[in-house]
């Protein structure tokens, strides 16, 4: 049997095609060029299953769809506290145009608008690293997450060089507050180096995918953003990624974005998948027209908005059941999934009418995906209020998703491969 | 056993307690007289599962944590678009004094500011309804969604009315704007009145847990909200919620929120629960001290950042196997929980290698609690290919999770209520 | 003769007919039903000499141009200070829409705008004085500059009222920060009040006069306001008047001027005159397009520009002579016109070289107008220091311009009536 | 006799050096090291005497009180429209610091912040000039202004450019606008050279006193700047010379200023005098803490406010006899001083009550310092009146401040040099 995402994309791609309003951006020669009709678009799932439909491999600059990703790679090495001190969180209100410093420190106030993509640049690599080794980094853990060597496309660089006068205005107005300590020219040279990284619709759904993934990248397992970067990174897509629309954007299509002027438009729902489309045809805001529509529209028809995620209360448990065994009497709880806090809550509640006694106590993790840091914390609880009760308590953890399983007083449960072991 | 999830809110209350910065609000008597050391905490599961720890039964003001529920009220009332030609969902960027109207329009912002709020107000209910209507209209759908009945705090109500300058001045500017078509002193007082109701934080946590729901509550299964609706008011809670520190917020907490002057907070993460503290000392910003820090301990120790939802990519299918019966070859694909695009997407991949040919292939929905629209018209598609491949395709659905399965071309798969029943 | 001024401004007012542009305000039935032809001009030179052409007697209501007049009594009945404290003297740079007020204080920004004109106007009369007391202080003095009594269009102010939103949204909002303390309707009414008083163009070229003399109405010689009062209203007039195009009127025109939306303008040039023009026909920002261009001309053809004051420095000295006079040696130095700093520094002059010796030195003020507090000092230090080389001096100061001539030694110089008498 | 103006003003020194709060600049070396207690006034009048006292030939860099003059430069080399088209002339209402360009033009809101400035000096010379001819251009007319060869403080220049990442930003924002079409860096280079020019307070006040005037050096009566010129850079100087305090300067201290940060500060009160003080020690504003008090006392003391010129409404008229000569009737007006509109209108009247007849009537102008263009108009009319009435008109004018008396219709009266010669 054939998949029907493929041809739900294909049709969705084919009805967004109507719209022929916008023109690509015409400030470089380079990006006028453009060809207005391309129009592609790709789903990366999570685990790595890719969809795509349309021109998805047709290469082009990332522009500022780089920002999120370098930012996160900023938050790795200097350390969230040092970003933050050189540049802002929060939305801007203002329009796209804007420089929006904060009044008296000259912080950027999101790394998502220029002035604060140009003070993230700067804050890659090591304190005192040249512009080579801050590029170089940026190649290496861009290329990372698409899971393909990327490159500079040396014209749109050079081009837009001779134009960056707004750039290198703010990278002197960040200097002159001591926000930025490298050299400005270096600064806005290096950014813009980043901005021309040749990428297609493809590499950007996977670099969405690895952001939604929590920094893995779906198909290597490479972890490229720490989960607390990844965070970040998503959290400012969230509040600033569409400039002065954010909010719009929030509650129309829900999915934490970022856009470039070259046409792309990508965004990440946690835990569940990257998108990324390519048209360069701009509204006045300088966001791709068909990619708009066509975010509205996966929205709205597969139901991907942030706030309507599916109820997880009792998704943790699978099942319990008692056995007799040997005249023994066997509580089996099965739990299932990726065990974090709402599910283990729910998980939990079929261990709270387990009276005190001395039976024993089967918690079933065979079909238990990961288990995160509260989770862990809070099964390791039930395993020791169940031995204070009296209880005999065997873990069934074949994949060793709960290793070292001490209940905090040194006395660790009987763990076994199968419910037959027990 | 005793459930570990109680003892751990106690201890986190107990070590946010230390902190004793900040005071109650004091322009009027009511706020300042609140005892500074009342501190409560409630977590509401999306199935209604409530945990509480210290004060949570103490009444307060709502404040302005009723803007988003009377947000969602209006939508439903006055519809989507009107709401949003009367009330912007941009985040402000401006310090929560400001009145924060757009230029021209004199539209607010958005509706978690005053302004937005007051003009919200007066779309409650039906176009010509009068004062008395909208309260009781919004003192209805409060009660509904607390799960008891609410009633108005009247020294409260009349206390903040003698010092409603400011509301009085943004009332009469938006009637200046035409953006308020009532009396401004009317619809002062109807905003007055709403923040007066008297709410706990048992009754918060209720409300919030309405939310994350997608606006069923979660004890009484009566749909409060739509689902649109409650996509706008967490949408505008995660970036407007917290006024300019929003960004702030989305980054180190990722929870929905609103806080209110009288100490109150509350949170909701969709899917998954809500929660709301109260503690009457409040930091510069005007938000309460403890319940801030009570928020960073549950987003941080317990992984309830929205940026963080586990993948979710395998989480719809339980298992496969084939079973050859009266010498028939089987296939049986059994899917689990909540069914949407991702989950769907990944039990979708389980039928992709079935090769056309005559078998019968059961897809078991017996663990499935709910299926959403794409994810109906996923697994429709996927009988409708089986059966262009030359397969028999069995439904196994207890629960009605998939009624009516009409392929699109009148043909209905054969359903079952057991796989014995194949 | 017949005088070719009045022939001057019929033929300006001719030429500035032909621009048909512009409209009565429309947002009162009794502004829109003005006739938009009316067209009026009057001149008032700083001793009452009165010139006008065509509707200069048709009655309008004030508007805004009550404002520098109310400034100036609330300067005389709260003090400098008082009203600094409640209303700044800046321009805003801000659009005439904005409301303009300090970020921390809610102090409006000047009281040309019509939160300062609301503060101002609160701060008229005693300080627990009654709103009546306050309209009738205002009528009495705005009468005392007209030169006959004045009253208020009833039907005006009571229109006014019906849609007086935003000033109330201001008058709230000033009292919510303690800037305004009576209350804000009693506040708007007493400002709509003073803003619906019923003048004719040439009322406020009358006024505008008495602005332009330092206080003194050139009819009546009434002291109506304070030098000092006069100072600040023609102050903010000059940077405030014409609220964001205040520095382009500056440059172009140089006439500290206010206008009103009623079709008014009027302006001051210190020492000179006043002028007033009204003309309904108003532009996009509220002012009369042909008062404008009308008052452009005159700034031109007639060399009224605040910053092209001619030369000063030799027009205090009328000449200086040398009589023998029973064969003692009379050095006689004449004098003229207004003494002031310039004038009196430059007749000073004439006096530096006279070497000691025991002449008579005759200081003739016959023909000085007045001399302010500089001159007199200035004057008085040189009798002084004549004294001290050994000369006599004798005063011949028939109009007692120098009354008291103290050197600052008990001395007096001799006064005389005429140099006959020396 | 010694005059008193100079121990006038080394008494107002001495006063106010009592203050010894503030300090010199620090942001570059060579302003930190001036010596805090210099204190330096000079006084020039419109006919080039000086009076000075402390340290007023003491050397530091022009700084910022270059920018009036670079304006008046700019206004014409490159004519008024292009000056406006590129630099505006509203106060910006905003504090020192910020940038101040208008939204969608990124014109400058004047030419006294360092946005305005620069874009001000890049219009300065022809409009493909070199930088090098712009610094010449700048250096010979304030030369002109000074009245001595001024030349650049190298080390100031140097200094100023290695820190000049703030002018830099805002020249190559400029340059992103179109509103600066030189390089970016060349136009801050030329800037920051303009500002280190080396003068003296003696200079400065000779600077100002050019102003003053219209634009004409008192001393050698070259013309430096045209009327127009002057005209505009003294109603910049008037609305934004004192940045976000110039409203609160014009009400307190009336004078057009403009102040440097390394100390200097001067004013130019049209028709009389300019006036310039240094001292190096800066208030939180960046102005000098001394000269602000020195100003104040002079506006004060010395009654030298814009809006308090004394009235100058008989100050044309000398006076007017009747002589019998002959048996002819001779009617004699002598009118005086600076001939413009007011005091020509106050000779006009007494030539109204001169009936038709055939008297002989004479103009006397042998007092007459100047007539302006309109007081010219005027007169003329006089005649032509007189004429028609059949009146015989004789002007005296002896200095042919009246050439060229055609009544406008090809007659002229009889011209002589002395009542006698009637």
């Amino acid at each position: 049997m054939r998949s029907p995402v493929p041809d739900y994309l294909a049709e969705v791609l084919d009805a967004c095609s109507a719209d022929e309003s916008g023109a690509p951006a015409d400030y470089i020669p380079e990006l006028a060029a453009a060809d207005p009709d391309r129009f592609g678009v790709c789903l990366t799932m999570s685990d790595g299953e890719v969809y795509t439909a349309g021109d998805a491999d047709v290469p082009f600059s990332i522009q500022s769809i780089s920002k999120p990703f370098a930012y996160a790679i900023a938050l790795e090495d200097a350390g969230i506290d040092d970003v933050l001190a050189h540049v802002g969180v929060e939305p801007s209100g203002e329009p796209f145009n804007q420089i929006s410093l904060e009044t008296d420190t000259g912080r950027p106030k999101n790394p998502m608008i220029n002035a604060g993509a140009i003070a993230t640049h700067s804050l890659i690599g090591s304190e005192d690293g040249t512009a080579a080794a801050r590029e170089r980094r940026v190649l290496d853990v861009f290329s990372a997450a698409a899971g393909r060597e990327l490159s500079i496309d040396e014209s749109v660089a050079e081009s837009e060089m001779s134009t960056a006068y707004r750039n290198l205005a703010i990278a002197n107005l960040l200097r002159g507050y001591d926000v930025l300590t490298t050299e400005p020219s270096d600064a806005v040279l290096g950014y813009v180096r980043q901005c021309s990284i040749s990428v297609t619709t493809r590499d950007l759904a996977m670099m969405a995918a690895t952001l939604a993934t929590g920094g893995i990248q779906p198909n290597t397992g490479e972890r490229v953003f720490s989960l607390a970067a990844t965070r970040y990174a998503l959290s400012v897509m969230s509040t600033c990624g569409m400039y002065d629309a954010s909010g719009e954007w929030m509650t129309r299509v829900g999915i934490p974005s970022k856009s470039g002027v070259s046409g792309g438009l990508i965004g990440s729902l946690p835990g569940q998948l990257g998108v990324a489309t390519f048209s360069p045809r701009l509204d006045s805001r300088g966001n791709s027209v068909r990619g708009i529509e066509l975010f509205e529209r996966l929205s709205r028809d597969m139901g991907m908005h942030l706030m309507e995620a599916p109820s997880q209360a009792v998704s943790g448990l699978r099942g319990r059941y008692e056995r007799v065994d040997d005249s023994r009497a066997i509580e089996v709880v099965e739990l299932q999934g990726e065990m974090q806090f709402s599910s283990a809550e729910g998980a939990v509640r079929r261990f709270t009418d387990i009276e005190p006694g001395d039976n024993t106590v089967v918690m079933d993790l065979s079909r238990v995906h990961s288990v995160n840091d509260v989770a862990r914390r809070v099964l390791l609880e039930v395993v020791r209020r169940l031995g204070l009760d009296g209880h005999e308590v065997v873990l069934v953890d074949p994949d060793s998703v709960l290793p070292d399983p001490d209940r905090g007083d040194g006395v660790r449960p009987r763990v076994v491969n199968s419910t037959d072991e027990v």
